[in-house]
């Protein structure tokens, strides 16, 4: 998407080398309009599909899945990083590794809000290894709903989610590829 | 704000005698519409402050402030609760005391996103002792901006936030207050 790989070559900053930051924009701060624009050309994507749920795990899909709700106008589900048992006991639950942090955390969904009526959008803001995105397919499955699809801002092509989640056959679609970083520069595939 | 109230009444949850789950459409499942109404209640109420910026903090207040992000036309700001350092060297920090999880932790927001220009609407799903609240002023404070106003969606009005933020002279909009929790029912100011 066009106007999304503009905002990454004028605004994104490469940090250490291989961690893009789109903090002004994306993930820290957040341009509201770009968004709505990513909702659109989305929409526009995935307008076979019968969604009927967003579902992205916090923090930082939040800003994103909660426009892209307004735009397929379907309730928005977040993923809880569970701690006190806050949800209860009626909740779906799966372990995802964290690539930035290198550790491991449990996400969960309330029972009561997904199951096998939804067709499901999963949406995040970043695709790196997947753990997060499969940790969310898991929550879908366990719930016996369908994944309709994948939407994700930025997927960093030299990783191996985005190889994954194709050759296990969801319809993934990034709305930025990075190819690979070279002297600096941020080349999309 | 009788919409809400209203949605709180139809669909909260009382859980420990204490506890207001309202995790069917506002912070786990999330109703984008309510959402609208909110931010649209909110512009109203503050449509004599020159607002530029909204500022929450991840995770539970990012969909609400996103569709205020929208009505007001600004960018929206959340906080981080950091780690790793990924927001690098260049960034306000404060301590936050969490009264759900009896711990406290970090919040910060980068330098580069908030300055003496800024007009600041704090925006947050809950308001109980004011914790997280007074961690984002004090944010704003050091960053020598403007706290233009708070939004609320629920106030606890039986705990010391909103007592205390009144007190402190800032302009406090809660849509939402609980007096009390009596025989399992809900009590509104």
């Amino acid at each position: 998407m066009k106007l999304l790989e503009e905002k990454i070559l004028n605004e994104g900053i490469i940090a250490d080398g291989s961690i893009l930051r789109v903090d002004t924009f994306l993930n820290h701060q957040v341009d509201v309009n770009l968004l709505k624009a990513m909702a659109e050309d989305a929409k526009e994507y995935f307008r076979n599909e019968e969604i009927n749920k967003i579902l992205t795990v916090e923090a930082s899909g939040i800003a994103i899945a909660t426009v892209f709700a307004q735009e397929f106008d379907v309730p928005l589900v977040f993923a809880k990083k569970s701690k006190a048992g806050n949800l209860g006991d009626e909740k779906y639950t799966t372990s995802v590794k964290s690539y930035t942090y290198k550790n491991e955390y449990e996400i969960a969904v309330a029972k009561k809000l997904i199951g096998k009526e939804d067709n499901v959008l999963i949406v995040d803001d970043f695709l790196a290894e997947g753990n997060a995105v499969y940790g969310l397919i898991d929550i879908v499955e366990k719930a016996e709903g369908n994944v309709s699809g994948i939407c994700i801002a930025v997927e960093k092509g030299f990783q191996n989610g985005g190889r994954n989640l194709r050759a296990d056959g969801y319809k993934l679609y990034s709305q930025s590829i990075i190819e690979k970083f070279e002297d600096g520069q941020i080349i999309f595939r």
